[in-house]
């Protein structure tokens, strides 16, 4: 079949609006039609070309919500007319990891998704008999995409698609990094540095467990006011403190060293001093942000000796077909707030007005609907 | 009172030994014989002028065993002839850091302690009038000492000074943080970098709690026989793998990675190892080691991201007063080994001696008896 798409056709330029083929779904996947998808920082991180593992042409988009159209053979937890979130981390329930019970890092589909490929090691989009990439296995910057059943979230059919697709990943990395990796508990005083669309998240979540004192840290004065409505309680920007006593205001500001701290940038020096600014003796850390290539963090052993903890997270250690359905009832039941994170919704076709309006620092998130 | 003590006159000379004043208890503090204690690295570490924390001239030592000989006003839980063990951690079962439940580093005495000197910012050493410092609290060089009762763990009087000394740093340290920081589960499998007197309770801690592989690493190929015997079960040697390829060695024999590993050397390119061979989604390493001043630990931020965590541990995470009289069962039950790890037993006055075999590489540990 043909669909609408956009398409990343090489490292560094906008996408096309184009017309590409898609094969029908094979054994174990699914058929969907997107009805609406975020634009995340990862999407832009590869599109840009910053992402070495990138690959092209490839159909972008990771944060979608839609509906099922066809299911192929050996598929049994969806029927035609189900409303999913596509899964970056699939939840296959059968490998080691699955049923580890400590990670949500499925490993089932891993490799072929990392190659830009279906299970089968095929691709089901082409562009006149040229083979196109998925990316990340979800592939929302079309119309109609191709998802392994593992990889599908089944959510309630009265969420609508232009909020609940955001959970396909930001909503849930940031509140997951809460409630599923530093499993924080009611009273915390925490410190989340960078309030994008993670951060904001993470500030959410930490409101929703009960954490006490909730400190943001961002270079941009404007995101304070969005900070503050998500439960944010302090504010450090670093132009004003002076960017080498972040860790000092943190510290003063959490009475001693935040019990938890989350890096949602990607930005090693503020990774360090993320895992700074936590209390001696319990402070835990939280890298949730992506580095740049060949990046790495450093610190002195002492932090970790005198009992800080340096952990990260994907997708907030979220098991995404147990837990997403869970969130999306959250926003249902009104628990979380996602409208006001999505400040921008585009037609599809302006796709690309949706990266510059991150590029310029004024959207929270952009959702284009089909 | 006089007392014989194994003087650090100045960093980098051996100890002196001599006789010294020693002022009597003040209020909350005892008055110990000290019995028997071991010779640890860290002792090394200060002698040697590496510590830029170290104070001379001061009396060194913090692995002993004694009795109490008199006790300052306002002591209540230890009277005369009780069996102790000092504590470089005390457990003051008051502070933020002690009611917690998530940590051990009391910061009760914490200042002073770290500045050779009594609570009361005095200290009780002196020679010919001058002042000699304390250290770690402990200073269990000399046969007569002063300590905080909130630093003093009572233990059985039927265990033997000469072997329960050791509880008082290495024992604890090794087993505390497979128990206390790393919380290993039975059927681990695990990763031991440095097999001294740290890295053999390590070991010993393991085959406690029920692990299943549990993978040694040094470079001293003696020190495998005795490795074994404490329950490693296999032996990585880097100058016959390579050096560039341990991480991939212990990843091969814990079968994907280990769930847990521990550094005890204290050297921050073998920190990085011992992190990055730990098992992708959920591995964790805790950093026993002290490293050198300014040193710092480095890795790719992904290693977190992917599920690994990085945490230290000091004194095994123990709270003295309440585990230490504990494991002291655990050697008198022979749940433990401590008597094979104490390969030399001196004569106080051939104190130096040890350090000898110390840096000889000689001895596991050794302990002089008063």
């Amino acid at each position: 079949m043909d669909t609408r798409a956009a398409l990343a056709v090489e490292a560094g330029k906008p996408l096309e609006i184009t017309t590409v083929q898609l094969e029908g779904p094979k054994e174990g996947e699914v058929l969907i039609e997107v009805k609406a998808t975020g634009i995340c920082h990862t999407d832009e991180f590869t599109l840009s070309g910053a992402d070495p593992e990138g690959l092209f042409p490839a159909i972008l988009g990771h944060e979608g919500a839609g509906v099922v159209v066809d299911t192929g053979p050996g598929v049994t937890t969806l029927k035609k007319g189900d409303h999913v979130i596509p899964l970056y981390t699939p939840e296959c329930r059968q490998c080691e990891y699955c049923v580890s019970g400590k990670t949500n890092l499925c490993q089932a589909i891993r490799t072929t998704q990392g190659q830009g490929l279906m299970p089968d090691g095929t691709s089901r989009f082409s562009l006149n008999g040229e083979r196109v990439f998925h990316y990340m296995g979800t592939s929302t910057f079309a119309n109609f995409t191709v998802v392994p059943e593992i990889a599908l979230a089944k959510i309630r059919e009265d969420a609508p698609f232009e909020k609940v697709c955001y959970i396909g990943c930001g909503v849930t990395t940031g509140i997951g990094a809460v409630i599923n990796t530093a499993k924080v508990e009611p009273g915390a005083n925490c410190a989340v540095f960078g309030l994008g669309g993670i951060g904001l998240n993470v500030i959410q979540g930490l409101r929703m467990v009960g954490a006490d004192r909730i400190v943001g840290v961002d270079l941009n004065p404007e995101r304070e006011a969005i900070g503050r409505h998500f439960g944010m309680t302090h504010f450090v920007n670093p132009n004003e403190v002076g960017r080498d006593k972040v860790v000092e205001a943190v510290i003063d500001l959490t009475k001693g060293g935040a019990d938890y701290s989350f890096e949602c940038i990607g930005n090693v020096e503020v990774m360090r001093q993320a895992l700074e600014c936590c209390h001696k003796g319990w402070g835990e850390s939280v890298i949730i942000g992506v580095a740049g290539a060949g990046q790495e963090i450093a610190t002195r052993p002492f932090q970790l000796v005198t009992g800080r903890v340096w952990r990260g997270t994907a997708f907030g250690g979220a098991k995404g077909r147990t837990d997403v359905p869970r969130i999306v009832d959250w926003y249902m039941e009104g628990k979380i707030n996602i409208d006001d994170l999505i400040t921008h919704v585009l037609p599809f076709e302006q796709i690309n007005e949706g990266f510059d309006l991150m590029h310029a620092g004024e959207s929270i998130r952009t959702v284009v609907t089909y």
